[in-house]
């Protein structure tokens, strides 16, 4: 065989055992009984182990060494070997086994942290990770920045500053348009019980709508709702508290946009390095404008309102304008997981900023709370009453995602960008919509972004697809449209 | 670290994954979409791939040749270790990778053969993994029996010079017992329809009844019911039909007897050779006093009647003696997995006696299906309709489980040996069976056959636990006194 068939064929198989390693992490979510918490967490060391060594296997560096570049997949092929093998010699297995231990343990001490509401209990743990993941940014980095090799861990090819000049842009906008809606009376929200089985039989009907193929899928329930898998398996999740349907509709939506990426794919990439969402920007525009742009615009929450009543009856909301506007409702809260289109990014700019600071030194462990309590009051307009609702609420920094968050706002950034491109594509979307139809955007989509796969580089996949650079300018403007509507700004 | 330790630590990595592709296959059965199924074999293969390099290992070899044995569980662990090094030493990777890939596809064959009735279309298959078994057979067996080394893989130290004295005289008294049962009146059976999520509910009580600890299990529904994995993550599934809620609730008995093993092996031997049930014998030994002895007993039903009244209402049955032997009916069948236990050791012993006759060739694969046909009308007094009901029905030979069906019979042999112990042990045991409380019972057999895992031969367990040499005379004469209290013989 050739050094490529070679170098795929062992490739194939390492993707296939990363493949097992996510379903294990389903499975601990979603099936796992809850006292085999001990031996799953050895069963995962050693198929991490089995991984960390085949992707560090020398051959690898061998077959790379004297491989003969083909068409345009083979390339792509390569650049996703030759990235991921380059990081991995590039970082100390000394490091690397010390981040793992140290990460592995964080989260339990954060967890415990938040709990207590108590950050000087983090702080020593917080201190320790980010030292080790500065050294591994470092490692990484050679002479360039240390951030921006965090940042292409979770989004290949961006960087800080191109990020922060549209970020930079998007705050204040975001900040003003806060402040404007929140002057204004809050529309009604729901009120009253929802039946949870209801909840998840509507739930699978929408992710049906939305083109997820249950027969390459499932939906299960769990703590914190996430998606799992490539290719023909790609499972969702989601959840349900009786007093807010809406928590597992949207929570719904949004797994179905990142696993409908995934079935989307084009089937030739199964196994391979294309055959997985290209970063967590792009695999976030798709979560993103699912729910967003698609689940909660006008005409498709005027549908929802239908389905709603026919499997909760009336629920105290008078018309599909009112409950648009209890869709989109916007109110003050502490929590990111659970802010509004409007206030979401606001939060992550929030997390951008201070990790780029601790990063760079400039901002202590020490001083973070004070810093994030800081911000937070100047972008919200009211205080932080405890860690928990503050500096404590994320598990990212705790288990090493220095360099993650921006990509949900990146995320939504595309999303706008290619919601407008969307838009210009079919002009009768909400026509659709409306109907509960979302086969002609979901179709988009696909063809324009899903079916790439890994192909192309992320920023790459989204010019291609809206036709120009992403700039924050569309989501700004739809976002100041939607609202300006609904809150007659 | 010495070799010991060395040796052993490489063994747990291995234990480990062999619990994940476990699951895997679980998740198989029960959870994964069902057009995962390609993607799934290339991530078995993988894993599969993974473990057979670990057990072929040479530092295994190199640990081996310079450890010192330390005590009993040092010695045990070494025992097991040792073996399976060995087997897998002697078969040459090539045999193995073609018995691999020959039985793979020799399943869907056979599932074909059978759902056209056709067994010429299997038999050209059958000869061929009955011939790579063979080719296996003899370098496991270098001078020794073939079969017996056949029967090594699932039931170390059993020989077919021992399992034929048994069985041997098994046999007439069955066919004996049996022609005299049925030339009495069949008891009455059940009639009506029985909701399904009232068997679950019922059968997911009754697992707790029989001490299957749900914090390290769970139960769900798959077509062939099967217990999986071991220590802490050990599942089971059942099936259920309207008709016949038996089938859910003595299925559910019979697998947690299996998942009972796991749970209940001394903790300390998590994740090494010891910490699995010892051998399909000793296995099938659990769960088939759980689900008969124990299960099937007239006490025990008298309190199932009641439960099941609860559950379903009246259903036609009239008091708790006409229940008992309405769980207890003999009726004439083809198919072994639903065959009564009068009747189902009849099917194992055929089975037995035409493998071992293939293995030596005293048997042709052209002439296996009147073999079959004539053994089936001598121990059951009628004719074989079609091949699915008869040489067809089960999926063994396909993929080359050679040696596995005796352990069956082997298992209900043991069953009923420790059945008669633990009548000694616990003479009141009725008392509480007829409450419902098998504690005495399950508590009896943890202490002196599960929580022992493999620290013992298969056959040292059963003569430790029972006080004697195994025989089948305990089994002949419960069979022999319950049936014929139940059909005044």
């Amino acid at each position: 065989m050739s050094a490529y068939a070679d170098l795929m064929a062992f490739q194939r198989e390492t993707e296939a055992l990363a493949q097992i390693s996510g379903r294990l992490g389903w499975d601990q979510e979603t099936m796992m009984p809850r006292g085999a918490g001990g031996q799953r967490a050895e069963e995962m060391a050693a198929i991490e182990g089995v991984l960390h060594a085949r992707r560090t296997d020398p051959r690898i560096g061998e077959w790379l060494a004297v491989v003969v570049t083909g068409g345009e997949v083979e390339a792509a092929n390569l650049r996703h070997i030759r990235r991921s093998f380059e990081r991995t010699s590039k970082v100390p297995a000394r490091l690397a086994a010390e981040i793992a231990r140290v990460t592995s343990q964080a989260q339990s001490i954060w967890a415990e942290a938040r709990a207590a509401d108590d950050f000087a209990a983090f702080a020593p743990t917080l201190r320790e990770v980010l030292s080790l993941k500065r050294e591994e940014g470092a490692a990484l980095a050679a002479d360039g920045d240390v951030y921006d090799a965090m940042l292409d861990d979770y989004e290949p090819g961006a960087t800080a500053s191109e990020l922060s000049a549209m970020f930079d842009a998007l705050r204040p906008r975001l900040v003003d348009l806060r402040a404007a809606i929140l002057e204004k009376p809050a529309p009604q929200g729901l009120s009253g019980e929802f039946d949870e089985g209801a909840q998840m039989k509507l739930s699978r009907m929408i992710a049906k709508v939305f083109g997820y193929d249950m027969a390459r899928g499932r939906v299960d329930k769990a703590v914190h709702p996430f998606s799992s898998g490539s290719g023909t398996d790609v499972r969702i999740t989601t959840r349900t508290t009786p007093s807010d349907p809406f928590n597992c509709i949207y929570s719904t939506i949004h797994e179905v946009g990142h696993g409908a990426y995934e079935q989307n794919i084009d089937p030739d990439y199964l196994l391979t390095p294309l055959g997985a969402g290209v970063s967590m920007g792009v695999h976030e525009s798709q979560s993103r404008i699912y729910e967003n742009q698609l689940g909660r615009s006008r005409a498709f929450t005027g549908w929802l309102y239908g389905q709603m009543r026919d499997a909760f009856g009336d629920f105290g909301i008078a018309d599909e304008d009112a409950f648009f506007a209890a869709v989109n409702r916007v109110t003050n809260g502490f929590i990111r997981t659970e802010a509004d289109e409007v206030q979401y990014n606001l939060h992550v700019l929030l997390r951008y900023d201070l990790e780029r600071a601790l990063v760079a030194r400039d901002l202590e462990v020490d001083d973070l709370e004070a810093a994030w309590n800081d911000r937070f009051a100047a972008d919200f307009g009211f205080a932080v009453d405890k860690p928990s609702n503050g500096v404590l609420q994320d598990v990212h920094w705790s288990v090493g995602l220095f360099g993650y968050f921006p990509t949900y706002t990146l995320g939504n950034v595309y999303a706008g960008c290619l919601h407008e491109a969307l838009r210009v594509a079919v002009p009768d979307l909400d026509d659709q919509l409306a109907q509960g139809d979302t086969a002609r955007a979901t179709g988009w989509l696909c063809q324009n972004v899903q079916r790439h796969g890994g192909l192309y580089e992320p920023r790459q996949v989204i010019e291609m697809a809206s036709g120009a650079a992403p700039s924050e300018g569309p989501l700004l403007s739809y976002l100041e449209g939607k609202f300006g509507g609904i809150y007659g700004l």
